[in-house]
C-alpha cells in the first residue's frame, strides 16, 4: 500500500517553519508498513494544491495532507481536494455543536463568522474530532483512494493520527504490521551491519533495517502477520537474537525510550545518584538527564566548569595536573569526576572536558574530548577524535558520557 | 526568478531524519528575494528522481537538489540530473586532487575505491569545492535553467551555500536583493505588528515581515535596488525606525547573531562576567552560553541546583525560604540569584527555577517559572506562566533568562 504526503503552507515555502510533520507522519507510516515514494510541500495556492493532489492521487493509494484546514480565507486544503475528488461539501451538525462547545467559555464572547467554515464537511466523509483545536480531521474515500486531511499544529496532528488515523490505517490492510526498535550505543552503524549481516539477508519476515542516529544506531524490526499477537511472535526471537549479538550495546528495546531515560531507569533501579562535572558540554549533559521527567530522583545537582579555576575550587582537580597536562588531558577528566564524588552526596560522577573548536588549543586538536566515570572508588577514562563543527562535537560528547555512564553501572558489582 | 528544491534520500521518506536543509533552503531563497512553490521529498531511485527532476525543470528556473552525491551504489543524484539535462559525466582533475588530498593524512590508510566516483562530474559544470566533505557542490545550467546539486550534510551544505550558491544566484538577477533581520524579545508578534502596522502597511520597497520564533520575533526587512549600496541605502532608515519603535526589545540586526551571541557580546563590551543557578533547565542555559565560541571570557562556571539541598548549599539559599515559599518562589529564586554571585567572582548571576512537568508541585501549575538576576547588588526577579510541554517550558525559560541577562545589563549604570 503506498502513502504519500503533501504538507500545505506558505511558511514551509518561505523557510519560517521545519516540517516536522513530515518526519512524524514518514515515521509512523513505515512503522505501519506503508510505502512511501513522495513527499511534497505546496503554499495555500488553489492550483498548485489541486495539481499536487491530483498527481499524488494518481500513483498512490492514500494521500495525507496536513494544513490549510483553519478558518481563514487562505485555508483551502479540504475545498480543493473535496473539488478534485469530486465531492460537494455539507453542513455537519456535530462538527458545529462541537464548535459551539469549543467557543463557550473560552475567551471569546461569540463565535467568530469565518469558524463556522469548519463546520462544513465534505459529504460522506469520516469526521476525526479534534479535542486540541477547531479542525476536525477529514478522511475521504473514492476511486479506492483514501485523502486523510489533518490540521499543521503537531498538537493538534499527534493525537489525532495516534488515535484516530492509525485505526483506520491498520484496518486496511489484510495483515498486521508490528515493528520494535532496538537502539545501541557504543558502536558504529557498519560494525553493526557487520554483526547483522546473516540475519538481515536471511530474513524476509521480519525484516532488520538500521538507521545512524548521532552517537547510535536503531535497529529496526518490522513482522507482518494475521494479527498482533502473531506479529509480536516473529519479532520476540529477532530482537533476543540482536540483543545476544550487541550485548551491553543494546541500551533499548522499548518503544520511545531515549538513552538518557535508559541511563535515568538504570541509576533509578539500583537505586544510585549521579552528578556531572561539565566543561566543553557546558550543561548539556545535565540537560540531558534532567530532560526526563522524574530526574530528580537520581540528580541533585551538576557542575560546570568551564574554567580552570573553577575545576579545582569546585572538583578539587590540582594545580600541578592542570599545569602539566592541561585541562584537555585524562589526568584531568578523571580527577574531575573523581571531584565530582567527593564534592556531593552522589555515587556517580561523569565528567567531560574537550576541545569544541572553533579554535585548537595549542597542539590539542578540535574535537579532542575526554570522558570520565568515577563510582565504586574506580574511575574509567575515554578519549574520542570527534570531527563536525562546535554543535556536533558537543552533542556526539554528551551521548558517549550518557552511554559510559550507562556501562559503568552495568560494568559494576551493582549492576551484575 | 523561480527556484524550487528537492531533496533526495530514502531516510527522510523513512521519517529517520528531519528535512532542516530544506528549511534552511528556503528562508535562504527568500532572503534572496526568490519565489518558491513546491518543495519535494524523493527516495534513492533513479526513475522516481528522474521523474521528479524532470517536472521541476519544467515549472521553475532553478532547481536545488540535496543528498544523494555520497561514493556509494545509492547515491545517484548527479548521474541521473546529468541524464535527464543530456550532459556527459567527465573525470573532474581539480577534485581528484582534492579527493586525494582529503584521504592524505585521514585515518584511511588508502582512498575507498568507491570514492573516486566523486571525481566525476557533468560536463562543463561550475564545480564547487567543499571544504567539509569529499562531494563537491555541483551547478549544471541548459536551456536557460540551472540545477544546484549540494550535499546533503548540513555541515557540507550551508558554507557551501553561503559562500558559493549565493554569490552564482545573486549574479542571476537583474536586482539585487538585501534584507537585514530585526531580532526582538520580550514582546509578543502582535504587539510587534501593532507598533510597525502603518510601516507594513506602507512599505512597497523595503518590505517589513514579522516571524514568530520561541520566545522571539524576527523582523525582516527587504529591500530591491540595482546594486549592494542602494539596497542598504533604501534599508536604513527602516531599520533605524523600527529600532526606535522597540527600543532595547530588539537584541540585534546582525546577520545570523542570535540571541546568546548579542548576551555574550555585551558581557564582553562592559568587561562583565556570568554566572548561571539553574533548577529546572538543569543546564540548558549554561549550555546555550557555550555555544558561543569563545564564552570562556564572560563564562567561567555555572550551577545547577536541581535539589534543594544543592539550592542550600552552593547558593546559600536559606532553610527557611525553601520551607515557607518552595523551592519555585520568587524569594528562592532572588536568593538563587544573590547566591551565585557571592559563591563565584562572577559580576552578574542568572537563575532559574521553576516547574517543567508534567505533574504540579502542589497548588503549583506546570509552566510557573521564576527567573532572577543578581548584579551591582540589585536583583530583578520575573514570573511566568508558560505553555506546552516539558521541553518547550525548559526551552522558553531559557530565552527569558538570557533576556533578563541582557536588559539587566543595559539598565545598569554599566550599560548606560
Amino acid at each position: 500500500m503506498v502513502v504519500e504526503l503533501i504538507s500545505v503552507g506558505t511558511e514551509l515555502l518561505l523557510g519560517n517553519i521545519v516540517n516536522t510533520n513530515a518526519q512524524y507522519l514518514a515515521e509512523q507510516c513505515a512503522l505501519l508498513g506503508m510505502s512511501m515514494y513522495s513527499q511534497t510541500v505546496v503554499g495555500d495556492n488553489k492550483n498548485r494544491l489541486a495539481e499536487a493532489f491530483r498527481t499524488a492521487l494518481k500513483r498512490s493509494d492514500i494521500v495525507i495532507l496536513t494544513g490549510g484546514l483553519g478558518p481563514t480565507e487562505d485555508d483551502l486544503t479540504k475545498e480543493v481536494c473535496a473539488e478534485v475528488m469530486g465531492i460537494p461539501l455539507v453542513d455537519d451538525p456535530h462538527t458545529r455543536e462541537r464548535l459551539r462547545a469549543y467557543f463557550e467559555g473560552s475567551i471569546y464572547k461569540e463565535i467568530p463568522e469565518n469558524n463556522w467554515k469548519q463546520a462544513q464537511v465534505p459529504a460522506g466523509a469520516k469526521v476525526l474530532d479534534n479535542d486540541n483545536g477547531t479542525a476536525p480531521g477529514l478522511i475521504m474515500e473514492k476511486f479506492g483512494k483514501s485523502a486523510i486531511l489533518l490540521p499543521g499544529p503537531p498538537d493538534e496532528l499527534h493525537p489525532l493520527f495516534q488515535e484516530q488515523v492509525v485505526p483506520y490505517l491498520r484496518a486496511l490492510r489484510p495483515e498486521y504490521i508490528f515493528s520494535r526498535m532496538v537502539k545501541i550505543c557504543g558502536v558504529g552503524e557498519s560494525a553493526v551491519e557487520d554483526k547483522l549481516l546473516d540475519l538481515i539477508d536471511q530474513q524476509t519476515n521480519p525484516t532488520i533495517a538500521t538507521y545512524a542516529k548521532i552517537g547510535e544506531v536503531h535497529v529496526r524490526v518490522t513482522a507482518r502477520a494475521a494479527d498482533e499477537e502473531e506479529a509480536k511472535k516473529l519479532i520476540k526471537p529477532v530482537v533476543k537474537e540482536i540483543r545476544s549479538r550487541l550485548g551491553d550495546n543494546v541500551y533499548s528495546v522499548q518503544e520511545g525510550e531515549t538513552l538518557e531515560m535508559a541511563v535515568v531507569g538504570l541509576l533509578k533501579k539500583h537505586g544510585l545518584t549521579v552528578t556531572t562535572a561539565e566543561s566543553c558540554t557546558g550543561g548539556l549533559l545535565a540537560g540531558r538527564l534532567v530532560n526526563v521527567p522524574g530526574a530528580s530522583e537520581v540528580f541533585r545537582e551538576g557542575f560546570i566548569t568551564y574554567a580552570n579555576k573553577a575545576k579545582r575550587k569546585r572538583l578539587d582537580v590540582s594545580k600541578s595536573t592542570l599545569k602539566k597536562y592541561g585541562a584537555v588531558s585524562e589526568q584531568t577528566a578523571r580527577e574531575m569526576a573523581m571531584g565530582g564524588v567527593f564534592a556531593t552526596d552522589a555515587d556517580v560522577c561523569v565528567a567531560v572536558t574537550g576541545i569544541a573548536g572553533p579554535d585548537s588549543d595549542g597542539d590539542k586538536p578540535v574535537g579532542l574530548v575526554y570522558i570520565a566515570c568515577y563510582m565504586d572508588e574506580k574511575v574509567r577514562v575515554e578519549q574520542y577524535q570527534f570531527r563536525g563543527n562546535r554543535a556536533k562535537i558537543r552533542e556526539q560528547s554528551v551521548v558517549k558520557a550518557l552511554d559510559l555512564l550507562r556501562r559503568t553501572i552495568l560494568d559494576s558489582d551493582r549492576g551484575k
